[in-house]
């Protein structure tokens, strides 16, 4: 079946996809970002709509959010926890997303991200993305200063 | 290997699952709800706080939830897809969330829910939950009026 010398583990395998999507999103690498993502991706993002579905749609939404403001990007994640099998796998973490200004700067928001990933043709890809940030009850406001 | 004439497909028997704990919020009955998690359950709720861990953290949750608000529950789901495996599965669905009061009016949100499943000892069981609204990243309030 799989596995052997040189197949990493599926969890192995996921750490290391989550690694290379947060590079790119640091590079502002919108095509190398695109290649993390099936064709039929479902995304719930933090902000705008309910739902960007299918490629075009996601990739459009991250050349939006990366188009927006200035400065080095800061993408940075933590705590995160992969539950794979041979070809299906979800990982959730905390991610630290903003910029940083020539000054040093940095204007960022903890999200909480979630990623559904298939295996297909060899490859891991995320087929369903979740990422948020709680708000407040009382006031509607999204809560965005707070910390792990 | 599992399968045979009585054993539901994982797809269907997740399927059920999410029906099940509809049931259970609409009832607001605590206890049913909160046998449809993991011990490890890591939350991402759309209110409050950041994540909720563990079972006891994420039921007492639960309790603060179904106690605010008066009228009958609204807790109902669209748009549910499941990707699963043997012992491996994640969920996502739109949920209507609110209440509805004695003259019929209705107070409800459209969520986004995204769940992650393990079968242990025969048993599905929501080992991550993943629920928000997105929100409106110039005046940082969240989107509560979103419809699908």
């Amino acid at each position: 079946m799989h596995g052997g010398l040189f197949t990493p583990r599926p969890e192995d395998a996921i750490h290391a996809r989550i690694e290379g999507w947060c590079e790119a999103v640091r590079a502002r690498d919108v095509e190398s970002i695109a290649a993390y993502y099936a064709p039929g991706i479902l995304a719930f993002d933090a902000v705008s709509s309910l739902r960007f579905e299918g490629l075009d749609a996601n990739t459009q939404h991250w050349r939006d959010c990366l188009a927006s403001g200035e400065g080095e990007m800061i993408f940075e994640v933590r705590d995160i926890a992969v539950t794979a099998g041979v070809d299906l796998a979800f990982a959730h973490f905390l991610n630290r997303s903003g910029r940083r200004d020539g000054d040093g700067r940095e204007d960022a928001v903890w999200l909480r991200v979630t990623l559904g990933y298939r295996k297909h043709l060899g490859q891991w890809l995320i087929v369903h993305e979740h990422v948020s940030v709680p708000f407040d009850l009382e006031s509607h406001e999204a809560l965005i200063d707070l910390h792990p």
